[in-house]
């Protein structure tokens, strides 16, 4: 019986300003990537979300960026690698501290938005990233995009490193992203997205955009919880791989 | 043999800005009280503070403050108490990833600033911050103002707190700081303070504003490296003490 | 035939994450409390908010706040008075080239949260305040509390001073706010709300929540419009305030 | 008589975090660019600033940046150009506000660190900085680096735009700048770069790095103050253009 992991990114409320639905999405995920404060999240915001999901059982991972909170973690910043690397302990640390406090621990790595986008092509940020979670714990699991270049520089570099799918997104026959920019590379249809995303699991293969099959190799499913529609998709994908049997587990075991 | 600590802020340069002459304070002090990015310190320059630290064996403690960098944590903020709670954790937790990194630990807490000052008399404050220690890790110690009310506090709910004296301030006959308003409250001659704070390890004692004689419980001396006079001072006052053969150790223990 | 303006906080959101139903709100509201970017709003987010005032010939004011994103300007902060006034010429600079951008212009100030209730009765931050609205463009016009000390102090300062009532709010008999710790403190019915309006605009007195009836000088209504609840609300007093025959007219003067 | 300007960045302090020698610069300079709070300066300190350059006739332009304090706006990021251009327009309305209250005005921009490196080349970013300025007062000056693509593209787009030299910079053949990562691309001899810089208000030439002469059209001279040692190179600039006989005139005219 294949074993998949789904994620979300939860914790993104920031002071008076809401967004997600936490509640909901802790019912449907088994790891949380939980905002660590540079890109979203204060710290009673993040300290609610994890007490929420220790109390649902669902793993923690550090959801790092860049500290650019107006832009969202989405625009690209030209750090120097000392930098990058304290900026990655930092937040590491932050979360590992809340963590605790809510009686649970941060067991994976995922970096966010242009943090996440860069390093899966550029060598020196990725490297910046990858000493950093080693300085801080080399235990903890680095999340990457499936078919990246990261994740094999990742595992030379000692670490633990898993590759994620996204439900909602078009891939090409090479296995990659379809770019935002092309049309049909975002998915609305949950029924769709879950029947893929079970072909995934069952067969480690994709139907890419040109209509061929496309094989990815992926530990866990990215799933998005930022509206209602995306809460909708992801409850529907967690139906169908579990109408299919497929077991459910986070890829970086059960806390603690 | 009399005992005494010698503790200073460290790590409060940001960015492009320096503050303080790091380097020359490791040689002065026993214990570091490092900024942990909220009133002070980015995580690079805080790494590099934390690794010199460790070179020289100075214990390392958080220097939680209010989120007000542009105010150099220096002005009251009326935050909810969970927000408290969770901005202390969150700080605490920063710098044990970094302390983590630089291959130390962090062994106590002194909050900074206008939060020193509040949580010395104002209950609902200083309960948040004693929560949040106990929340993280129940074995850091708490630095506190001798003769606060805030030891007794601490102590009461569980937390191990010791008490500092200010080697640069004037002390009233009972035992209190002098007002900064009052004239004579800041002292400036490396001399007197010196032979003050020897007096004070060697009896318990200290000459107050009067001329009266004080009695002051204090296990650390804080001293200040914002300036070349202060680390002037500072490095009379290790003088002195070290003559007086008076042994120099952090009340929080050397790192691991 | 009376006059009355209308007026609500927005430009509220921020970056990535959205509050309020600006395009909603402008077609109820005469003026527009538009945020400068220390309690809400970004750059970006408020040009388009000028912009969308602009085109429905909604009068802009300043709502200047503390510098506390994450407390969204809701916490009491002790500022100095010169760090106090500089920070609300800024804010009030800032939005003025954000209007000049947007074909509008600024005409008034109010201040926002924490700091609107401090200086209703602080007469030092008031002062500081008012100082940089002398010192920016003396013809800018304070809103203040109806009722508060903050009005005749601005005025005997030479600035021009307008009252506001709340809308949602219950009034002691003393024409003051009865406080949010109270019950029935907040009102949630749009129908009695209007109709306290509408008699607050045709006798100056609203019913205390004692039963008495209050005498309250205020020449602009505040209602929000941070959920849909609030938005019925205000457009259910606009349209009761129009079907009296009320004129709707902003307390500023149309723009530009 | 050849008229020349001299420019420096001033207003960097930030809290309690001092940088440069603002009251010695402003005896050398006649146009300072102030810092807007984006990368550096806090509005109390930026407003003291704008007085003093007041007091002494200096010339004020705006200093804008990306939203990188941590960074000093010297990281390359990322934005769209509608946040950059509403992020320049805020800047400069900011100080436009601050002057106000200083009795002087913003006279030119200038734009600051990566943004400048950016926008000597990068045709998007540029015209979102062209944009800005168009929207907020088409009368500003736009300061460029002098041989850069910027000064026609801003030219065209309608704008006054000046060249600037760097007084301590190596220069090319072509004209341009030797990068910082050359050797000899920094020159820290006082009495040897002030005299190239008389050559080059005389004659329009500079030794370029391989001895030859280049050929540079420049208004303004770029001198730095953030040490001593720069404030001195400053100084001996001044004087040796003063015995030359050089007319010191800001390029922007006197305020207001």
């Amino acid at each position: 019986m294949p074993t998949i992991d789904i994620n979300s990114d939860l914790g993104e409320s920031f002071g008076a300003w809401s967004m997600g639905d936490d509640a909901a999405m802790l019912d449907v995920v088994t790891s949380a990537n939980v905002a660590c404060g540079f890109h979203a999240g204060d710290p009673a915001g993040i300290l609610r979300t994890l007490k929420a999901a220790a109390a649902k059982n669902v793993t923690i991972g550090a959801h790092v960026a860049y500290p650019d909170k107006v832009g969202f973690g989405r625009r690209n910043m030209d750090l120097a690698s000392d930098e990058l690397t304290a900026d990655v302990i930092y937040q590491i640390g932050a979360l590992q501290g809340l963590a605790k406090a809510a009686g649970t621990c941060v067991r994976y790595v995922k970096p966010h938005g242009a943090l996440y986008n860069t390093i899966a092509h550029d060598r020196r940020q990725a490297l910046a990233v990858i000493e950093a979670i080693r300085a801080i714990d080399a235990n903890l699991i680095l999340v990457a995009l499936a078919g990246s270049s990261l994740i094999e520089l990742a595992r030379n570099e000692g670490l633990q490193c898993i590759a994620e799918a996204f439900a909602d997104r078009a891939y090409t026959p090479q296995g990659t992203l379809v770019s935002r920019r092309e049309p049909g590379a975002v998915l609305h249809d949950p029924k769709l997205v879950a029947q893929r995303m079970l072909r995934l699991v069952e067969d480690g293969t994709i139907e890419a955009i040109d209509g061929s099959l496309a094989r990815i190799q992926a530990d866990s499913i990215c799933v998005h919880g930022d509206s209602p529609a995306a809460v909708e998709m992801a409850r529907e994908l967690r139906r169908v791989l579990e109408q299919a049997n497929m077991s459910l587990q986070p890829f970086a075991g059960s806390r603690p």
